[in-house]
């Protein structure tokens, strides 16, 4: 069978049952690592060109959200980013400065959320690939995503929609009638945020019974939650943005689904149990966050709309490589 | 100007300079980080199905050279693997079964090594790219490319010229009369090994003052060590495989040549204090390897051969990607 058949999903569960087989431990957003007692963990992301490059995004962009995509994974886990490392696959084709932009997102992101970029490896390669390996000290004990129990509520850092709104725009080619909505869409997909601070927040405040980042899409994500700690999820409630609902008005499309199937998009997904929920409410606002409740943990497994508009099972999709294009 | 005109050398170099002006320390095999009073090393390589996998190379070979190389890293700095991540890009047309085995020669090697495999990331791309992430712990100081001082022994951890003769062999479909010839020359192509051992005896005996692993060719980390520590080297002596002459007699090739310009081999090149010569033969002879004196650390810069068979400035050249093919 090719990879096409099985898809990415299936690929990585085939991975993870080989590697389960063989011993290794593997399946959260990062490795947790004991070294001489220091507790890390770690992470990597690959950006490809042709799969995750929406036409309008530029190099210094690509930097960026390669190395966005692994300080989310190392937030998620509540850890402190520490150092990164950067492989890039670049084709002889490619303008000099174009490649030193690459790196300087890399080294923009690192900046802005405190960890050390400290170089990497280069090679030659047939389209722009970028790997970010991010190392990352873990404070408190790891939110790992297998953690949710039965009751725990669930909860997101913040509405979704916008990068889904952002990449349909790109890739259409398509341009909002206001200018603010059509430049906030754009910032959303080519400067996503992690959400470090809440990340941290909250295994500070040992708040959190699981955590996962959403940058497979909010839908797979609660799967992927519910599925690693043997629950179910309920969902109440999903906070959409504000720029996906206009985008959404402006050219005819269903905003939940935006939020739902997006991806790319780097807010956190998380557990709480009742008795912690003001512990981990405050501790994420004072760290200049918000925790928005989505639903609860239930019995069973799979995941559950429960919306005025929209109720039944949620699929488990989401932005996926390796099948056939949408 | 395009990556292409620069070669890769003159890429590294220009990230090197504009991550030196942005306050960023990075051009060593790893980079060194002290996390909570803890040393690590941090290393990642990547490797590219194009440029980097001749014809004969199966997928479980590539995924234990994409290991190795990140081991061989870490090796070099004196640095005792801990934990290794591995980013795939894969076309969906490869065979899942090909897929897998990717992910267990990373596993073979990880095991080989004593560094546990820890998952990663999957995404689709245009060609089989793989990058490993590696983690290693640092017991003693370590041994940086930036050491070397003039009077010191230059000298490395076996003979040259294998892999360079396994890939001329591969890329132009030759077979040897030799089958144990072809066989061994297959080997070094398909399982490289780190020379972890020597590494890390060079390191708990502290008698290295500079090291660096051969993976762009002798030539080539001669000329960077020589330049990281701001010396120069002169080698009047190259140790050339067996396998390397057998080849290149029957073939009418110059071993010599394979053996400065070969690539992909993972020697370490280091320079002893002559006092510390006994100390570092000793551990690293404990060790169960060897160190051969190739030469010696000269003020000025460059490198320098004096052998019988040639002498004069050695070229700085190596394997290189990123420009036209020899």
């Amino acid at each position: 069978m090719r990879l096409a058949e099985l898809g990415e999903r299936g690929f990585v569960e085939a991975v993870l049952k080989r590697l389960r087989e063989s011993g290794v431990e593997a399946g959260d957003d990062a490795a947790f690592i004991d070294v001489a007692g220091v507790k890390l963990a770690f992470a990597c992301d690959m950006l490809v060109w042709s799969t995750d490059v929406p036409p309008g995004v530029e190099y210094r962009d690509v930097g960026w959200r390669a190395a966005v995509a692994c300080i989310s994974d190392l937030a998620a886990k509540g850890a402190k980013p520490i150092a990164l490392l950067a492989s890039l696959g670049l084709p002889g084709s490619v303008m000099v400065d174009e490649a030193l932009e690459l790196v300087e997102g890399v080294r923009a992101a690192s900046v802005e959320y405190g960890a050390a970029f400290r170089g990497g490896d280069t090679n030659e390669a047939r389209e722009v690939v970028i790997d970010v390996a991010g190392l990352g000290l873990l404070k408190h004990p790891p939110i790992k995503r297998s953690g949710a129990r039965p009751g725990d509520y669930v909860a997101v850092t913040g509405p979704f929609g916008s990068t889904g709104a952002a990449l349909y725009m790109a890739l259409r080619d398509l341009k909002p009638s206001d200018e603010e909505l059509r430049s906030r869409l754009w910032e959303a997909l080519r400067r996503p945020r992690a959400r470090l601070k809440e990340g941290l927040a909250l295994a500070s405040s040992r708040s959190a019974s699981a955590s996962i980042d959403s940058s497979d899409g909010l839908a797979l994500s609660l799967h992927q939650l519910a599925e690693a700690s043997g629950v179910g999820i309920r969902v109440d409630y999903v906070p959409v943005s504000e720029e996906a609902r206009a985008f959404a008005e402006e050219f005819g499309l269903n905003s939940l689904d935006l939020a739902l199937y997006g991806g790319e998009e780097y807010e956190l997904v998380v557990a709480i149990p009742p008795g912690k929920w003001g512990d981990a409410v405050a501790a994420v606002e004072e760290a200049g966050g918000a925790l928005l409740k989505i639903g609860v943990v239930t019995r069973g497994k799979g995941v559950r709309l429960c919306l005025k508009e929209r109720s039944g099972e949620l699929p488990r999709r989401g932005w996926e490589h390796l099948k056939p294009r949408r």
